[in-house]
């Protein structure tokens, strides 16, 4: 089967060298949008043909995003490490769960805002948007989730996930307690913690490497 | 001269009131909608009468914008504290400058969004966006500034403006020859001082009595 | 009418060429009094003619209290500017309130010395001192206003206040209904969210430029 | 083929649950031994019959460690979450790299001891002293990793993976620069941010659901 | 030889239970004065018979100050404790330094505000005004020694004091050579580090008991 | 009588100079073992010849544990500060107290790791190993009492005295009444404080003269 080239390196300079290079700025919008979608990361790493599963999961971001995400691209470099974060995160975010796919979203935007990490902040914020149909909820949970009108439940939800992001050390059993009698199970309970988790995980490996959010996602749900 | 009233209060429920009466939630988007554009605060405060100077105000802003920022909704319960803080905020960010429009919005932004203030990080990221026409900048800002592809100039303001947000007392003298160092006059560090301590006002204010941005905003500039 | 200059940058030198001056240091406490007398700021900024209005407000100062308060003269390079602050400062400082004017100063006081600004801390403390005639409760507010035996209203006064200063994004509808418990109306928290954001402004601005407090508020209220 | 139970769930109180069950406390050491090793965490979440994939690894565990790492168990619940976590891990840990394994368990850590979560600490550190032969030089970057004498290349690593964990948002070119003058390549730094991400990842995870330890960990390698 | 009594506990109300007590309140600037000078902490600990040594103590007090400072009125409770503290505070405070004693007093008083100790800013707040015979300088590392005129050896003792006070665990070689091209010997080093972690250690127990300085200390110096 | 030297300074490198020393880098475990006994601290002070008191101490030392501790030998530089420092210790840990020898010393580790101090933790946490012959008890302080399962009491007294480490300036009569509800005396009160304290001033010591941990304490109460 022939192999699929990703485009993550076709320009040589890194958005940190362009930073040091004066004759390179400014264009305004288009050009911020350009490199962003052309410069995936601070990091040279050279793409490795991409193995059969992960061209059809390519392929069918293209289908249904119109692009494939470039935190996919960032990891294309060794196929092992690609599949082992798709694997990963098909298993985190794809389950069955006794969350709503909106409320797993807004886990991962709010941790990514505490973190502030302009890649999954950008990235989860249009998915809020989108899976809500509601893009002040959007919004909301990327300026500051205690302004936006949720109920206990999910309320409950993110103060956990904030307090596991910011101070995870405190966190004990009255924490746990207070979520189940927010009504979530102790199934639930290790959802929220995975996703939280999970979400610390890729804010520091973004924030690490500049990876950046492909531009699409800013209009997205708008 | 005939007065006008402004219609801040023509509900009777807070939106912290609403959070509790679970047969007033949902609704999803227009009803987020709707309560940021009638529910300005929660605090009842009946507005006053509105003085000829600052009707005259809310006439431009309904023509210029096509709707009267909820801060100035806000501070009319009294036209005393109205005309105070319109005339201080405009002698902080419309006098002669040295900094562009859009370098003290990004100000304003950066310093907001440190402070994960909703009103404010909603109404001056739309701003960035607009005066910018460039909607990426704006959300770099919104979520954190040092992913933005920025020169030397505007780095060395936001940082400044940032680090006067978060721990003023350790800004010194080796602070601002940075920035002189940067370009910016004596007389440009007063204004970048200025517009980063009129805002660590404003969030606060408006984080204290939950003040919440029109809808309007949201959507500009994108 | 004759325009009065005021005297802001009779010295060459500003505190932060002092320092590394050798020559010029020591003289003890007479030599720190004079500096912080004469070098208003660390920026270089020509002091503008002074308005009418700000005129009489500076007259006003020397006949109260015998000296023009700095942060006047650190305003004074544009009338506008000066007068705007003046303006604003007035609204928020000088209206009817349910807070007396002794409250008023403990919050900026309380406000200041969480902001470590040597400015604001001085001379508010002062205004404690003296609004209050009990020296003791002026240094209690200063050095850490939990020591300080005050009653539950105050106490909660001073508790919001520091909320607010130091993590604005946590302020919640339970936060004012904690003030309202302990009697506060909501005009009341308008005013106690309108000063201790106030100081947040000038905390900043302050510790920006270096603005020095006049040597007599030192000695005030003793 | 026949399914293998692990043992996760064999006693019906939780650690948490015990701590407010005083007739059930003390025994010291052997009895916290137990505990820890037979109620894993504190959510009550029955295990799935292992997987092929799954059983071989649990069996290979007892052969090498002669115990099965609790954090395998805790996932057990849910295969697809085992072998999601599993396959990760390896890709993350595993794969070839430019970082030695003791080097790779340094970072593990010096991250975990940052978030203060007693199982990640407990089993990486036994891994430090393991791996280095040098049980000193466990305790250290159990305890502040500052305080071991490294040389400059792993003094570099760690002060990337800490700040990455302590304030991801300010991690920067010049942070990726500072690892390259060390002598990493962009390759190694792409494994300082994934390791570093994944135990921010499984800290939380552990703090969530008060994850304990094989008592046979704190032995180890002393 | 006859023992000596103190007078720390003659009132039977704490300063905690009086907050509690609304018809013991008020009374302004001399009730506030009495209560620090006779309900010496928060803690019901009968004083014990001064032992020779201490009694000689507290007599040189009272007739070098006029008073015996509260906080060996604190420890009085067991003369063990007290001839423990006071042996240690001398050995730290009155052997041979190569630092001056305004300057252990300025170290004392960073620490202390840095700490936010009402105890130990007043007092040692006084103890700068007095040795130094600059009342504007005692305010100044009261508030924020940042602001003071201070040279280079000075600040860069007192950047060190509130280093190692703030985050202990980051202070390494360079922070000592720092200290060494300041001028200081290493004789010197251990001084400032000794006297910064004694204060870190009194401003604790002074909170931890509400202890309260005595009144005469807020007029010393002025 | 005959004055005995310590051997503190036998070597003329400290671990600073070796740190910059690539020739002297290596030798793993007893490498660092070795420097860890002979290099106490990062200053050249030269041993003092130890008063009679002193030397009976070290003897003591080296019957029972079989070495003088480096906390003695690093105040051995003068026999003033040595004398008044095992007084003061001796003050705070030796009497009669209500809390028993193990949890004396579970407080001072936990002040230690929470100030990140290798010295006090390696010492501390041994003893704590030793005292309860429970060495996961040992290990879990060090890496997070939270996850050890104290009752109630014990439970109090590390969140106070941790409280009293990171925001001492938040501790009041509410913190003392939850002391004393939990079954603690005013008189134990003033011990967690008085040790809380003391570990809070040795801990800066510490760090401020990089100070080592005998190697012998790793090994104990495994």
């Amino acid at each position: 089967m022939a192999k699929i080239r990703n485009t993550t390196r076709q320009k040589t300079k890194t958005i940190a060298e362009r930073r040091n290079d004066p004759t390179k700025r400014g264009g305004g919008a288009s050009a911020r949008a350009a490199h962003d979608d052309q410069q995936v990361t601070a990091l040279k790493l050279k793409p490795a043909p991409l193995s059969p599963a992960m061209a059809d999961l390519f392929k069918l971001c293209e289908q249904k995003l119109g692009f494939v995400p470039n935190v996919f691209k960032a990891f294309a470099f060794d196929m092992s490490k690609l599949e082992g974060f798709v694997g990963y995160r098909n298993a985190v975010m794809q389950g069955e769960s006794g969350l709503s796919k909106v409320e797993q979203e807004m886990i991962a935007t709010a941790v990514s805002t505490q973190n502030r990490c302009y890649y999954c902040v950008t990235s989860h914020g249009a998915s809020v948007r989108g899976l809500s149909g509601d893009p002040i909820l959007g919004e909301q949970i990327v300026m500051n989730y205690r302004a936006a009108d949720l109920d206990q439940r999910q309320r409950a939800m993110l103060d956990f996930a904030v307090k596991l992001t910011v101070e995870p050390w405190t966190v004990e059993e009255s924490d746990r307690e207070g979520l189940r009698r927010a009504g979530f199970s102790d199934r639930d309970i290790w959802d929220i913690a995975a996703i939280a988790g999970f979400f610390n995980m890729t804010n520091r490996i973004a924030s690490a490497i500049d990876m950046r959010p492909n531009s699409q996602y800013h209009a997205m749900g708008r």
